[in-house]
């Protein structure tokens, strides 16, 4: 291979690498977004949300193409290959990290058909630790880090014991007050969404791993969702 | 190219042909298990419809291997280079289905700790029709038929609606009686998941859009979920 398409797969990789740390900016940021308009419990705000989705998916789009065209033009291998494979894989979970911060401000709408619910505030505490996850999964992947990766593999368990948590607390508040029982089911429903976002950031740093290693890290990862259990 | 090495191509695409739809089968006869051990509360038989998800994770990641031996070895382009995309986003579709219905079969585990809530009769209709949406996805997929791969989409919008009555419904009986409020919200992620098995069946026949056409399907999909709109 000569030097010179050398250094252009070279630098459509890091092209790569840009689209997907500027998607995962952008997720983090509807996620953040989201919890702000549901407290705030402004729907125009949260219709801008839901809007901005758009250029979450469009930036996938934009990667699969890029993925498709440098694996017909490069037909790289080895670990070429796992880069662009690992760009394809954590390109799809971010968008699912954008779908779920969109849905939690499009159930936030329907929150405020009705009267505010004050156990809704365990929600933002949940949601920075989602997003926390996400940010240090990001990070290890931009490094290549991959035991910074299995680091955030190990703290989704912390998001599921919350999240967990904060399912009891709606559950014991839908039973002493059954005039909240549609909004606290849009709150566990939201609840939800922000516990799947960690496995989403569990999945990017096991996308991390392989990048790295050429194989998928051993051991389980930590069991989600523990309310189903 | 020699005729050799074509014909080898082709073996392995009909191998990845084969995985998938064998994929998809115990997917299917998975959901078709967990509502079955649901409506006869058979936590044993749960176990087992939890524990036979490995067989599809399994075979998930067979694929993915196989996929990234193609593409090192043989290098695809144009179509053949669509065919082994489709296969590895699809087969992550198939994982997800999987993962769906492993989650019902475990949530019906902790259904059986308290007493059957009759609600729960509209389940196995929802549960037909997505394990027929993801059948018909499939054998789109199989069939290459970009067309019958669209009118599955078309169809996801029958399974929202079904999906949004029986979600109201549980809404309604838990206001009605407080105490089954912890089963039916079990009832009503159980459900959810099944409206999710119809977006991956959606997935699937984009996907097969995509592998005929080289291009996304024109238009928007049906709106998932109308219970957060």
């Amino acid at each position: 291979m000569t030097d010179h398409i050398v250094k252009s797969f070279d630098n459509e990789l890091t092209r790569l690498d840009g689209e997907i740390q500027r998607m995962g900016q952008i997720a983090v940021a509807q996620l953040d977004a989201a919890i702000d308009v549901l407290q705030r419990r402004d729907s125009q705000a949260a219709m801008r949300v839901v809007a901005n989705d758009e250029a979450i998916d469009a930036l996938e789009h934009e990667i699969s193409h890029d993925v498709l065209r440098l694996l017909a033009l490069r037909q790289p291998m080895a670990r070429d290959l796992r880069e662009v494979y690992a760009a394809l894989r954590i390109s799809s979970d971010i968008e699912r990290i954008g779908d779920y911060a969109a849905n939690v401000a499009k159930r936030s709408m329907v929150l405020n058909q009705s009267a505010p619910v004050t156990v809704a505030r365990g929600l933002p505490a949940l949601a920075r630790l989602a997003n926390n996850l996400v940010t240090e999964a990001l990070a290890a992947y931009r490094l290549r880090d991959a035991d910074k990766a299995m680091q955030v593999r190990g703290r989704d368990a912390e998001l599921d014991a919350e999240y967990t948590g904060l399912f009891r607390e709606l559950l014991t508040y839908m039973a002493e007050d059954p005039r909240q029982i549609t909004a606290c089911t849009h709150l566990l429903f939201i609840a939800k969404n922000i516990e799947r976002i960690g496995d989403h950031a569990t999945n990017i740093a096991e996308n991390t791993w392989f990048l790295v290693h050429g194989e998928l890290p051993a051991g389980d990862r930590a069991k989600a969702d523990l309310t189903s259990s």
